[in-house]
C-alpha cells in the first residue's frame, strides 16, 4: 500500500460546496505519480522519450461521502493486479473522520509508443508494483 | 439521445499529447448540463437554493481511442435508467473519424438537501429524462 | 474583433459559488484557439511538429463582476498589438446583463522550437492577426 | 515570506509538454491557502458562513522559464501590501535549477457578503499578514 496525503482546496470544490466528481480522478492521479516516484519508476520529464507508456483504459469511482474545503485527504493506493500487459490500482479516499469518502480504480495497459500497440509490462515496473 | 459537440483544446491535453483521462469526465458533465438545459431542467445559478440535488454516486469510463488537440468531439448522451430515486446516463464519445473514443457512465441519486438523505426524483425531471 | 460565446458550467465554479479566478484564463484560451481557427492558423494536432510556438510570457486579469453558474458568457477578443516577435490579445468578458465581468490580456512571443529562442512572427500569422 | 513546495504532475502539463499558463494561477492559489493555514486564517469549510470574503480583483503572471513534468516547484509568497480594504501577494516560482520560472501577483479586496460591497479588512487578518 502507498499512502498519499493532500488537502482539499478551493479549486477542487464547485458551486455545490463539495469536491467536483471529476477532480477525484485528478487527485487519484497525483497519488499514482507519487507512488511511481516512491518505487523509482517516475515519469520522465519528456514523455516523448518514453518507449512504453501506461495509458488508462478504464477508470471508475464510487462516491460515498462528500469532501469539503480544508479537509485533510488521505489516499491509500493498492496494487489490485499486475498482469503481463496491464496493472490495476485502487484508491481508497479517507476523510478526516476516518470514513471512506470514495473508492476509485484505474486500469493501465502498457503501450509501445512506436507501434501504438499493447506490449509487455517492463519487468522492472512489474516487479516494483508487485513489491508494494 | 442528446448530442453535445465541442472541440478538444490545449487545456484538455497533457504532456503525453492526448486528452488527460480525468478531463473526459469534465467533458461529459458539460454534455450533461447541456442536456438539462435542453429538457428545461437547468441547474439554478445558486445551488444553495435547490431543495433537491442529484450528486453522482458512481462514474466510470472506458477509453478506446485517443483524443487529440483540435479534434471535433461529438458526445451522445443516453438515458440508461430512470428509477424512483436515481438515474443513469451513458456518454458515447465519438472522434472525427466516427470511432468510439470512450464510453462513460454517471449514476445520479436524488438527495434532499435539508436532510442529506436520498429522496424521490422530482416527477418533472423523471418525466423529462424518460422523454429523451 | 473575434467573438467567442460559451456558458458557465459547474466545473468553472468554486465553493464560493462563482467562477474560480484561474478559470477565466482557461476560458480566455478557448477564445484564443477559436480565433486561431477563424483566421486559419489553428494549432496542429501534434505540437511537437510545430517549428514555431507562441508561448504566453505575460497574462493578467481584472475582475469586475462575478460570473455565476448558467451565465451565458460572451468573450470579445481584440488584437491589441502585433510586433515583429510578439503579439498581445485582450479579452473582454461580458455577462448576460451586458456588463464587463472581466478584462484579460495575454502577451505571446514567437519561439523557435529548435533553439528555444525568440524569433520573427511568421508573416502569415502576423497578417492574419492584423486583419482582424 | 511563506514557502510552499509542490511537484509538477501530468495534469499540470499540456500538449506542448510544459505547464499550461492558467495552471500557474491554480498553483499560486494552493500556496495562498497554505499561507492562510500557516497564519491561522484558513477558509472555513463552508464559505457561505463567511461574513467577509477576499475575492481576487487583479491577477497577473510573468513567465520566465518553462516548468516540466516532475519538476520540484518552490513557491515563495510575499505580502507586497496590506491596506485598509485590500492586500496584495506576490509569488516567486523557483524551478529545481534555482531559476525564477515565473512571478505572479494577486490583489484581494475584502467584501462584505451581506451587502456585496468592499469593507475593512478584519484586523486579525491584517495583523497576521503584516507579521509574515
Amino acid at each position: 500500500m502507498h499512502v498519499f496525503e493532500t488537502k482539499i482546496r478551493l479549486q477542487h470544490t464547485d458551486g455545490a460546496g463539495v469536491v467536483f466528481f471529476a477532480r477525484y480522478f485528478q487527485l487519484a492521479h497525483l497519488a499514482y505519480e507519487d507512488l511511481l516516484d516512491a518505487i523509482g519508476q517516475s515519469f520522465p520529464a519528456d514523455l516523448a522519450t518514453c518507449p512504453v507508456l501506461y495509458p488508462i483504459v478504464h477508470a471508475e469511482s464510487d462516491y460515498r461521502a462528500m469532501l469539503r474545503l480544508g479537509d485533510d485527504l488521505r489516499i491509500e493506493v493498492l496494487v489490485a493486479a499486475v498482469k503481463s500487459r496491464s496493472f490495476t490500482l485502487t484508491y481508497r479516499f479517507v476523510n478526516p473522520a476516518g470514513d471512506e469518502a470514495a473508492v476509485l480504480q484505474t486500469v493501465h495497459v502498457a503501450v509501445d509508443k512506436a507501434t501504438g500497440r499493447s506490449t509487455q509490462l517492463p519487468e522492472e515496473l512489474a516487479a516494483a508494483l508487485r513489491g508494494l
